[in-house]
């Protein structure tokens, strides 16, 4: 980072801009689903890491929720397990759960606890066992066996609150245990879900999920044809008019589950951009699609 | 302030760079005397706002303790009091303290709050008198007699300490209740003097001496020559040589009465640059003289 | 005060007496309005100021509201500002409201922490600038301008809570802090008003306004005829007979305020009789006109 | 009690007379042992529970030890049990025991606490068992053997800690759980002495010892020859000039242990005179000896 | 108590198999009515004083309520008091009510907390007057006079929840405090009805009776015929065909008087049989008759 | 478990003989070693869980330390790491340390958590990374560089403390944060060393490690000739003498570490025989060797 040419009349003329934005976020509760690029490169991974210890420094209560499918594939690989696949979707047995879990919770959750640390920041990696924080059941989508891919069926925000309370930026892995007739059973749960349920289950004001792309673009060609902010009933208009691509409708269902359950405001971000949560919360100028 | 030119990338690695510092002074009690050019130049006393407030939001306990000779004098004049002196120092008779107390803790003082609060800041006006706070005795200097001028003789951190853990910014004015022979008189006291008794009373981690100059120069007519560092023992020798002016000689005093008191570090800074304690504070870049 | 004649009989008789009145008030919010003579003469503000710091110690939360018309009088002659009327109502221009600041924030109110302090009770000097308590908007009668006369619109009871808490008496000018089109400046409010605003936020037990005279009397002429207890719908009766006279309209308004705001009793009372706080709170005589 | 002729004026004035004393008292610890004529005189006895509960309310954290011997002479008779003596001692057999703790703990102990209760106090009943308050060993004078007559051992202060910060009045019972070879046992221990190392224990401003004489006289037979106070040097030398007589002894030795245990000021007042504890307390003519 | 078969294993096995029972009752509040058999019974004594304390220790926040019929059958014969009938009712006069009192509050419930102390637990020794916990008044059944015989008319939870907080068993004797008409007076009131408005007004998870009994039976001949569980209607029932006994009435409307009162499940327990609390509490198998 | 011969009177002989054992641990620290075959043997494993989450529930405050060398062994042949030998002792490269952080952090320690979630107890898992619970330098015995295998230089218990007083059982997989040169590191450090100098930083009562022997024998090839109790001058003499087996020296050596920081006892117990920690705790006989 270069930055000689910021003077000091510079640096007090951006923090002083940026207070107001702290006022309004200082006590509020924040989750961030963070995965894609900003994971895998590592100075935006480092930007990512900043900005979250410096919204915990000034207030802000973050949870962040992460993902892990690169590095899940690549241990995949590793351990010679293959991808099975029942109807087109994507089957997990025993021995791919297993990895599933050690590399979620054990690698990338921890590792990300360990840069927040040494940044300076305090950090707690959980993941949806601990204290028994996602309770889930098997997903059978039209009837057919998935394995255990799980559904998140109630959280429990008490390790959540307890890890806030102690000033703790919980870092959460989506691996949630099972009950009923799943019971004891990790399950692989979608980050995006998981982080718009919990989003949910705190009465978060804002879920913010950093993806790979602009945003929702009218024209997927034209990156200047970013859609700055939808409500839920436009978004329908733009899901109708397929302007919002296949991939990028899970990501609105995320956000939908998220404000239809009293969350105030979603974000699809994009984390290429350096610490792009940073200026989505603290300035006046959004790097993305907002759906209120 | 034009700040077009400011991009977001900017903005954002202002904040990242403010981040070890912030981080440094999160929950510290920093206790600044404000006074000078930056408390009647309405820009600069808009900028000292801004900063007191951020530092504030930050986690930063700061105590405001001001002065106001200037609207002191004028309001004297309105009422026709004339300055008296005694060996060549000023007397403060009855009427002239009247004076003092109702321009300090009434107008200077709750003008101060007020911004504070219409900046989204959270502060409460109060004085030596306030929960008892400053406990003062007549200042006889070499048995010549002031009137009312009086000298802190204990701190009672009880009002700060409650004001702090409400989250409020205390702004105080320096007047005394006089205890002892002075039982229940208000005794002006020097603002700077307090300043640092305060501080030293917090356990301070900072006392912030705004002044109308540069800080300490090894050539006054050259800014730079600036001093930007000296321990006491240093300061002694400075003195000795000449080079500290007699202006100056009163802030060293006070910046040698907090240190010796257990603060870790006074600074003499600027209060003519805009921003100048923030700087001070969040950047690299000092502004003025730091004794420690 | 000479008691030689009460023995310890009496004082023992008289403390027992009074111990169903402080159980009756422990832990009771009650705003006392203070004002005329009781805060003129010395013998009666300090028997006011003794009556509060008993009320205090023996567990009673007590909101001291002040007034200051005579003060502001004689420095507003002082400094040479001549009283301004519009449509028959005083104008209060900047310079006006300058001194009502200082004299109420800076002088009234100080001295009145002062005493507190000194006859061992806790006090913090606040006014509706600090934390924001009082928020005003510019009074409009009839559609005439008054100046910096304003109105209350909002009381932030936090600050008194805070106070209340720590053991302080808070003592409040009634000075507000403008907002909507007014924001930003510092208003003058009626103080009878504002201790009546001020004690429906507080969900006060009791209003106390002291006053110059008897309380309600049948008859002006004859102290004999004091109106003991009055309902608000008798209030109407005695407004609409003439009873209640032109002066003392104002003070059954701010008992209507007060009393149709959850306040469960409002007092007239006469502050030239000395401890008469004390005397209609711990004993069974009242000495005013109380409205339920 | 005929009160016709305290005005209003005269109740102000001994409330505002009184402050000072309850300003000294508020928060402090006072261990009251309640015997004698005070807790038979149907009179006396309602103007101590009111001394406790106004000294209750106040502040004051007042603990009240009772003895009980004429209600327990009263029960042995009628049950039909005749005082043993051994070498001039009374034993207490476990027969007469079981009576002592009855009487003390369910009669005489309870009631106390239904009046306190009764005139607007809040009040526990305890003894020496409750939360192993008081830990004893049979007590062996010289050798020989006295039964169930116990000495305490230690002060366990939690349930009278827990008591007092709760808002209640603890009132004990002074009977004391037998520990080492006597563990389990009820020992019958000596009011005084406990009274005045519960004092010792919970580190207690004041001690005071209701009694039915009106304190040490120089000249029995003259109560005009008060000893209103007395260091302990000056109190060994009244003993040994036989001014203190022997009843009095065991009252000045609990003094002394009180004292040389680190509690400020022991106090012989006399329980006759009606609301003796408040005027010792609340005004500055003793009722009797203090020995500090 | 002869264990030398009970071997490790089978240790760990039962204490592992009381878990769930442990976590299910973990912060729940239990109101044990403790009187017959095992209160005199030396063995049974015992065993109960072991189950409170294990109850107490595993968190189960116990409220012991004690009956005393026996004791005070005897003590009244000692004192020569004898028992007078009003329409077959026995008549409480002053003289009696002093001995009851004398007797519960000061013998049976202080020997019990002395039991408790000993065996490691933690009690305080309370009545109904103590903090004023049970009001009563005077109780006229069918217009007869019973003298001072009392009905529970209001309880005060908060000396039960001071000391629960505290980690006391509180051990309550059943003598309220007369209010209205009957202010002051001592009354003795059924002690089943207080446990069962005790349980009520705490919100009680459990009513526990201890009788001699071995609950309800179908044929009172034949002790196989333990009814395990009923409902409230189902008791209406067996009430109607007479299973329900004239003796066991009472208890059985105690039952409901919680039951309808919001207390989970009562239970009716046998306690000739060692341990019977807490092998109802903590094992599958209950000891007597649950209704709920 | 075939449990039908355990009648409910040796339940509750068997509850009531545990009480004291119970009262004794009660809010006591104990930190856990767990490992060997105890971790595998699924009957074992469970029975370990029951302990844990029933000595949490009787409010022992209980630390898991867990290994996992044969988890690790049979991931690291999965993936093609062989180990690599320096100097006789394994090196531990980058490509093993994520496989080690992996298997501990993400599959060993999350199962346990969801083991004792499902057998209701509360627990988080947690690594040394969390919250910079441990930080650690790379170890270099005798100048040998061993890769990332590292020694906890200091233990920061904020973390724990933070769990258990929320009531958390915390399960810790000892991966330490590397600090000075090896700064931001995942560092594999030993797990009993890590387990002693946890217990020396919580204070702990108690250090339990877990092993796959009866403990200390006089002859190996005795079980009867387990020693039960030794001091840390009897360890030197049996170490001194050969008793002390090779590969019982480094658990001897981490009870040293735990007892001289201050730790009462430490236990090497034989997690081969069911339930072993709770016979530890709750009964008289002891299952291995206790050091103190």
């Amino acid at each position: 980072m270069s930055a000689p040419v910021i003077t000091n009349k510079v640096r007090a003329e951006v923090l002083v801009q940026a207070l107001p934005y702290i006022q309004e976020f200082m006590g509020k509760t924040i989750v961030v689903k963070y995965g894609g690029n900003a994971m895998i490169n590592e100075d935006l991974k480092a930007a990512v890491i900043q900005d979250l210890v410096l919204m915990s420094c000034v207030g802000v209560r973050v949870v962040l929720v992460h993902g892990g499918g690169p590095e899940i594939e690549s241990m995949l690989k590793r351990v010679g397990l293959e991808s099975r696949f029942v109807a087109g979707l994507r089957y997990t047995d025993d021995a791919t759960m297993e990895i599933v879990q050690m590399v979620l919770c054990g690698k990338v959750n921890k590792d990300i606890v360990a840069l927040l640390q040494v940044a300076g920041g305090k950090a707690l990696g959980l993941c949806g066992l601990d204290g028994g924080m996602l309770s889930g059941e098997r997903l059978r989508k039209d009837g057919v066996d998935l394995g255990l891919v799980g559904d998140v069926k109630s959280v429990n925000v008490a390790p959540l609150l307890d890890a806030l309370e102690k000033g703790y930026v919980p870092v959460v892995s989506t691996v949630a245990l099972g009950v009923g007739p799943d019971a004891g059973l990790s399950l692989n749960v979608n980050a995006d879900t998981a982080a718009a349920k919990i989003a949910v289950a705190l009465g978060a004001e804002k879920l913010v999920l950093m993806t790979d792309v602009r945003g929702i673009l009218r024209d997927v060609a034209d990156p200047d044809s970013l859609i700055k902010k939808a409500s839920l009933s436009e978004l329908d208009v733009l899901v109708a008019d397929g302007i919002v691509s296949k991939g990028m409708i899970p990501k609105t269902e995320c956000c939908r589950v998220a404000l239809e359950g009293g969350v105030k405001k979603a974000h699809i971000i994009d984390g290429r951009i350096p610490h792009s949560i940073l200026v989505e919360l603290f300035t006046d100028e959004g790097v993305g699609t907002m759906i209120e």
